[in-house]
């Protein structure tokens, strides 16, 4: 059994420890808050470092608009999670391709909000409080802002340095490039777009979130597995929570687009509905919606417990935080 | 010395062997156009069986639509002739990931076309003497299809079958995401968008271009090479090649924007200059942009001369080729 830092109060007994947000983990407590607040931070740093000031003629400014200084960064969080689940150190340094994959993941995500924004998309005007990209900065550069995010994600993958193995680098830009591609976001926002005014039935909806978001936050969560060395059981643990995670994100995304208001949510709310998009709410009603996130909620913690990882903590928790998110 | 069979007319006698364009070779003909006919049936059968038509909700033929059934296929032809130049076998097999890396090459420019195209960019109606992907598909999907094309180069890379070596996998995709990103073609166009109705120098037109077109053009060159196993002289020796047979396909292109017609070009005449973009004919005047192209030219053969390289043959006849076209 591995033993856990508690980082608020070192001195405080394990067994009476109660963290910030008053929920006991039993034997060990364990400071999801403090965890998240030093891994934002690193990924923060990384990414301040690794997108591009200098790229020419506004591209890098764009580039840095889009991806810093906002966003929950929940797929980096997921993957460095999933790394330290693997290592069985939930406040661990990770393998520098970890922090790689965690910053990765991150430029795909914020690559696809720029182009799903522009006017011949979404046209929404306004991203994580913000402007969007191309408010900002013009439609053609967020475009081209978008693309080379796309190709950073890979660079950023494929670094110089030898010390890093080709071979497992390979392995996560596969996992990465199939996760974006036609079999998945790409392919899911086709779906999307073509399903408005569409009469969907659940799995049709289901197939397009799998694609659409899920197949991202599966990748986020299969590729902090990799960075570690995750054996097959590991990974398949690891894959069956990030697919019915990444579910229940987009049902919650669903109920929230109907429940928040704009400045909760920090982008345009009732946006769907006002799309005419079909959604789980739309399909289920709104309370069988929040019991079906409750349900993949269960699932995705179920399949975590069976893997032999040595510290899932960290994962469980951030599905606790997915589903009961307020934005 | 490495012999080569004569395709068109194999028993002929080498040393009088005239090829259907004209030019003799010396000792031994070498039959160019053949070579090309049946590089690009390679190229063509690849990108058909790789480029899926099932991806959902007419994504798959909108990305089909933009790389199928056109171009000139110069970016695969250098990576082959690359490959083969360094195996020294100019009409031989090729290891797969040399195809792979061809066709890779070739959906980056695709998708950079599509973007390009947009009505945001270019606004373009017609390319390879078709509509173009926005005007035939609308501009959302023409979009997707250009991200998910982008996301395919680097899935043809990293294929399942554990036959390829997962190590120079991660090296050519590298290549790709480098050539293809802010320090190459994506930064490339962002200083053509900031460039219209500017005045640039020279150096400042050719920094542009090296990235815009140039990168990419490098990048097929050095990843044939790779993926033959180029030995660090021969490495070199293709990457100035490629160097300069970049620079030299753009000065070309401008030469050909005020020369040729639509119909000729297959994409609209003179748009360049109507758009008020620095040109090296802008900025050189005709001739001397028709000599600098020349001196390029003489540049990648002299440098392609001196890597070592079994047979460079069909490098230089891609070279001139690229120097003396049409369109």
């Amino acid at each position: 059994m591995t033993s856990f830092t508690v980082h608020t109060a070192p001195n405080t007994p394990a067994a009476s420890a109660e963290r910030a947000d008053g929920v006991q983990d039993g034997a060990l407590a364990w400071d999801f808050k403090g965890w998240t607040v030093r891994q934002l931070d690193r990924v923060e740093r990384a990414m301040g470092d690794w997108v591009p000031a200098q790229a020419p003629a506004g591209l890098g400014e764009a580039m840095r608009y889009a991806v810093l200084d906002g966003g929950k960064r929940l797929r980096p969080l997921l993957t460095l999670a999933a790394a330290q689940s693997v290592a069985g150190q939930p406040d661990g340094d990770v393998p520098e391709l970890a922090l790689r994959a965690a910053c990765a993941v991150e430029l795909i995500h914020a690559y696809s909000l720029v182009h799903d924004d522009m006017p011949c998309m979404d046209n929404d005007v306004l991203r994580r409080g913000k402007p969007t990209v191309h408010v900002r900065y013009g439609e053609a550069q967020a475009l081209l802002a978008g693309d080379a995010l796309q190709a950073l994600a890979f660079e950023l993958l494929l670094p110089d340095e030898p010390v890093l193995d080709e071979a497992l680098a390979a392995r996560l830009c596969r996992v990465l490039a199939r996760a974006a591609g036609h079999e998945g976001m790409a392919g899911g926002q086709a779906i999307d777009l073509a399903g408005v005014g569409q009469v969907l039935d659940q799995s049709q909806l289901e197939d397009m979130h799998r694609r659409k978001t899920g197949a991202l936050l599966l990748a986020s969560v299969t590729m902090g597995g990799l960075a570690a060395g995750a054996s097959p059981a590991q990974a398949a643990a690891l894959a069956a929570y990030g697919r019915a995670l990444g579910l229940a994100f987009q049902v919650v995304d669903d109920i929230l687009d109907v429940t928040a208001d704009t400045a909760t949510l920090g982008k345009t709310a009732g946006k769907d509905a006002a799309a005419d998009k079909p959604t789980f709410v739309s399909l289920l009603g709104l309370q069988p919606a929040r019991d079906y996130a409750q349900r993949l909620l269960d699932q995705a913690l179920t399949a975590l417990a069976q893997g032999g990882l040595p510290d899932t903590r960290t994962l469980e928790r951030l599905a606790h935080s997915v589903v009961h998110r307020s934005h």
